[in-house]
């Protein structure tokens, strides 16, 4: 069961470099809080902290592997920010699209964009 | 000239629904601080305060226009956090990927895939 994305939580939980860091280790394949900690220098109680902050984000799941508990990326947090940006993303390419008509309209008077002179 | 962006403050500047809100109104073409004051029910200069982060994060940026300043999407924030969002976009895509081909090799044990039988 998949609880219903936060948007606030999920943009919060990357306003930070090392939270950003797990998720691109993350990105490589599962992982258990000792081999995350490795390369960031931290403590086990450090790393597992901003672990809890992308899973209540909805960006980091874990499972059961025996004693271990390796964690992996979460569709849902990372689809909801997708779809949110998306918007955006749209938005501009139409503003640019209307920027490169103006463009063509003030320094081809004369001939329509692509014509040869 | 655009400033180098800073992603802690682009998705700090996200965390936040009057923010996000105003993102998708200017989503829909250019507007004043009066224009963007008006639906949210808030004062200009808190308006103002959240155009601010915006624009401290590579986000919105404004023009002049006689005595008027409107604000419009900015594409260097907005691309920068899509171009970090694609790294965990394709991972996702793999994993699934690659579980799908998990469980076409348990449902098909005899054959490998693409085979014909």
């Amino acid at each position: 069961m998949i609880a219903a994305v936060n948007l606030d939580m999920t943009f919060a939980a990357l306003a930070d470099p090392t939270r950003r860091a797990i998720l691109a280790r993350l990105a490589k394949g599962e992982a258990t809080v000792t081999e995350l900690a490795a390369p960031f220098k931290m403590t086990q109680p450090a790393i597992s902290q901003h672990l809890k902050a992308l899973e209540d984000a909805g960006l980091v799941v874990s499972r059961v592997d025996g004693t271990k508990r390796p964690r992996r990326l979460a569709k849902a947090g990372i689809e909801a920010m997708d779809q949110w940006l998306a918007m955006l993303r749209k938005a501009l390419e139409k503003n640019y699209n209307r920027l490169d008509e103006v463009l063509a309209s003030m320094g081809e008077p004369k001939t329509k964009r692509g014509e040869k002179r």
